[in-house]
């Protein structure tokens, strides 16, 4: 894939052409310094933001000394490339690598930020690196470590791919190894030993059986799920196995913390051993809140539950209530054959432009 | 594990000295070039002994002119350490890392080498490599490929563990990877995927629910077996896996053939996709034969069925009648706590000096 050399980003293109644009400059996770040099120096052109860099994440800010400030942000890199560049429309969808997840949304971002000389409300324009990977690599994290004030804010709004429809909150996720034990022996006399991989069919069986919450808050019905990814176990080909583990995957509701979710963890596999490897909290819509709530009239549609972990959860934490909202199907997201719809661009664009202009 | 650097194998120390000396030279199956190297240059040593080697095989011969002519033989490699190294004596008891299987049965075969310069059959010693892994890398079947005219006799002795008792023919073995799909999707969303571990839990159902069959040939009793020895699947710690395999052991009695296993393993698993990866058939055991039935005698116990496949059944191919004669219980082999009862290498020695002497 070569990377067509831009000299610079045109942010006074219309939003689908400006999202072409963006997913025509190669940004898959961990080489996204091209389109952060291009995003920076499109927005040092405009004269009422100030901009701050910190690694491959750009922020811009109004300083206009409204009485409220909220965070419009979105990662500017994408999963790996399957074939899919460069962008492609027809039939009214921009198609191409990171069209849904999420440059859709990072072209709205950079349309209102060159637009929007005196909005209603103060905004911090967030776009960050190092989303689709590991949670130490993101950007967004790195910029709330780093530079916490940068992310000072009543309200945040996530632009990833929702349909254009708001979506509160998000579900946690922990994983967890789920470790049966045996005795070995040699596989002519298995009678001799115990078979933990036999064993850890009582894990399977558990998870077969098992039945996953449905969870309404603030009127938004969450899908919990527990699923086994992973299963590893064996010594030898001769030998009856002494250990079987199976990894789980839990997604849970926002009314559980992380800590309640290991302890449902622990109980749906009591008597195994249990270990949590690996957890992030899920967030509550906090839609009861006003800011949330004067934006969700603002877009003027029933707001949904997010199954899928977001960076939502990093406002949750820094105590900024935030939502997803952004063109694409969220269905779409990690897919060759992803998409945007272009209406849903021009309709996200013309939602906030109302939102931040009244 | 650091192997002792050991500049010879002296085979004038007493058997059990040398079984300590030989489990104190790492050979796990793919590293036994050092022994099969002291192997080799200690038979070098001894003037009525022709020594020829092929990979890790070391083949030894008499050349003595007599009427019969008889293999004894044994594999040097071992199955992985498991914290059981070196070796240790105590309690009239040897134990470590093959001194059950079958580093015991090799110190005979090596003293009896050194020590019979006229026994009353030619004698072909065979010290090979590779037993305890994929019947390709087996040093025996090399042997039997490359120089079958090395392995020509009237009779054989493997000299694997059997409790110092004559055992007769051997089950057969057959792997096979019993496969479960599924359709991969988000974890966040499992509902619209098909979780594969979870399926193979049904094929775990059937290896629970298994009844092993018990048959009696020649009045030996054989004791079958189906296990699995190793379970995988998974794609990432964020999708519903798509695939699972279960690799299963069946261990099948003489009765049997080969392709009989594979019909059966096929009809337990039906309707699943079923592989068949490895698989050798086992030997009936033959003591009816005048050679077999001389040995038994000789011996003086009565003998009884071997559930391990043994090289027995290579023998039995090249039509040399052959049993499963050595020190350590089978029922220890491939264990962590595997050991070698210090009287029973002594018994073995003094039975077989007296039979090629006699």
């Amino acid at each position: 894939m070569t990377t067509p050399r831009l000299g610079s980003l045109d942010l006074s293109q219309d939003a689908v052409s400006l999202t072409a644009a963006l997913v025509d400059v190669f940004s898959v996770s961990g080489t996204e310094a091209a389109l952060a040099d291009l995003v920076e120096a499109a927005l040092r052109q405009v004269p009422h933001l100030t901009v701050d860099r910190v690694g491959d994440a750009v922020v811009a800010r109004t300083a206009l000394g409204r009485s409220e400030r909220v965070v419009l942000a979105g990662h500017i890199d994408t999963v790996p490339e399957a074939g899919n560049l460069p962008s492609r429309r027809g039939e009214g969808r921009l198609h191409g690598l990171g069209s849904c997840d999420m440059k859709g949304g990072v072209a709205v971002i950079l349309r209102l930020a060159a637009a929007l000389s005196a909005p209603t409300r103060d905004v911090t324009y967030v776009l960050y690196d190092g989303e689709e990977v590991d949670a130490d690599r993101n950007g967004l994290k790195r910029v709330q470590r780093e530079h916490p004030e940068w992310l000072a804010a009543d309200f945040a709004v996530l632009m990833e791919p929702t349909g254009a429809t708001v979506e509160g909150g998000c579900q946690g996720t922990l994983r967890a190894d789920v470790t049966v034990g045996g005795r070995r022996a040699h596989s002519a006399r298995s009678w001799l030993g115990v078979n933990a991989i036999h064993a850890a069919g009582g894990v399977l069986d558990r998870l077969r059986s098992y039945d996953a919450r449905l969870v309404t808050i603030d009127g938004l019905e969450y899908h919990e799920g527990l699923n086994a990814v992973h299963v590893a176990g064996g010594a030898a080909g001769n030998v009856i196995p002494d250990e079987c583990t199976v990894t789980v995957n839990y997604r849970f509701a926002p009314d559980r913390s992380l800590a309640e979710a290991g302890d449902h963890v622990r109980a749906v596999f009591d008597g195994y051993d249990v270990r949590v490897v690996d957890g992030a909290p899920g967030a509550l819509p906090g839609l009861d809140r006003p800011a949330a709530a004067a934006f969700v009239r603002a877009i003027g549609k029933d707001p949904r539950p997010k199954f899928g972990w977001t960076d939502v959860a990093r406002f949750t934490e820094l105590g900024v209530p935030a939502v997803n909202y952004g063109p694409g199907d969220p269905q779409l997201a990690h897919t060759r054959e992803e998409y945007v719809p272009e209406a849903e661009v021009y309709e996200c664009e013309e939602r906030m432009l109302g939102w931040l202009s009244s």
